[in-house]
């Protein structure tokens, strides 16, 4: 399967985020570069959260009106805490919270790897990770989803992902972080560059579901 | 399914480890009063750490001698913190790092739940969970291993369990952590009882492997 081969760019926080991108003429699914599509970055305590639904204030007493769902769905260049995203999730309601937590490995096919660089199409990411969310309400009842995705370099060791989703019983949490993480490798526009000691590349994820088309 | 009914007990962090306790006469299978098998219960930072193999500082150079494994297991009455426990798990050569939190619901059964508290036949609860940790690594190859229990109170919405599994590849994981959870209910002699608002009763997990002796 070849990697998909595109210049570099210089990523940066002060970017600026188009509001109706257009696709890249000649590839649906060449990604805009950073300077085009990342939106400002907001820290972590003032990030942008995309709510499926309405939220409702924690509530103790189990009788009272039940708390909505949250699908919260995050692309950020700040470093992504597990502590403060499994937070995002716990509800009263819930017995179980299952986690998944991508990191930088310092070596790939051989070769020691420095740091990763992600970029996303941002549109067309959070669409994606938004059908993720609902494909899993139709399979499992949970409760809070959170995905954060964090852009930019991510060194060895730190985090590029985490998904966290509460659920009353742990099968339905289980089992649907699995079919987060399986699904968004396979279908969100996310590229990533390897920094290798001497070189770098960009390439999609070899799971996407267009990578077989090339 | 009945539930194991025995009377309740102060739970201390004072309280003695017998270093050979005896089995309760009569049954081989009830659980010993925390007053008699709780070690004293050191804080997060200074826990008890039973380590499988001996640990290598983390080497940033992946031609150095490789990391060793670690098995990280402990039974703590403290407040338990998903982030020092994903942080244990770190390593360089992993990409994935799976975690499963259970945390108190306020509800069981249609009753409200007020808080869990938990107490466990210690030493065989700890070889147990060290045979979970065998088992995970003849099926899959995992990195390290943190599996932390919380004993005595855990009010609604904090977490009992924490396990925390880092691997190269996600499968491995994802699919280790289900297990050790799934495992550890069924074969790990920990007993909750449920604090209710106006009453109480000991259980042992209904999913473990002498409920259906009684």
């Amino acid at each position: 399967m070849s990697s998909l081969e595109i210049s570099s760019s210089c990523f940066n926080q002060e970017t600026k985020l188009l509001l109706s991108p257009p696709l890249a003429e000649g590839s649906a699914f060449e990604p805009y570069r950073s300077n085009q599509i990342m939106p400002p970055m907001p820290g972590i305590k003032k990030k942008r959260h995309f709510l499926s639904e309405e939220c409702e204030p924690l509530r103790g007493d189990m009788d009272e009106v039940e708390e909505k769902s949250k699908d919260i769905i995050n692309f950020t260049a700040e470093k992504l805490s597990v502590d403060e995203i499994s937070k995002l999730v716990i509800s009263p309601l819930c017995g179980a919270i299952s986690l998944f937590v991508g990191t930088t490995r310092n070596n790939f096919e051989g070769k020691k790897v420095i740091s990763l660089e992600y970029e996303a199409y941002l549109p067309m990411a959070e669409n994606e990770v938004r059908k993720i969310c609902g494909d899993i309400r139709q399979k499992w009842p949970v409760k809070h989803i959170a995905v954060f995705h964090r852009l930019g370099l991510v060194p060895v060791s730190e985090a590029s992902i985490i998904i966290a989703i509460s659920s009353a019983h742990r099968a339905a949490s289980l089992e649907a972080v699995s079919y987060a993480i399986d699904t968004l490798k396979a279908k969100v526009p996310i590229w990533k560059k390897e920094i290798y000691e001497e070189s770098s590349s960009w390439k999609r994820n070899k799971e996407c579901f267009w990578a077989s088309n090339n």
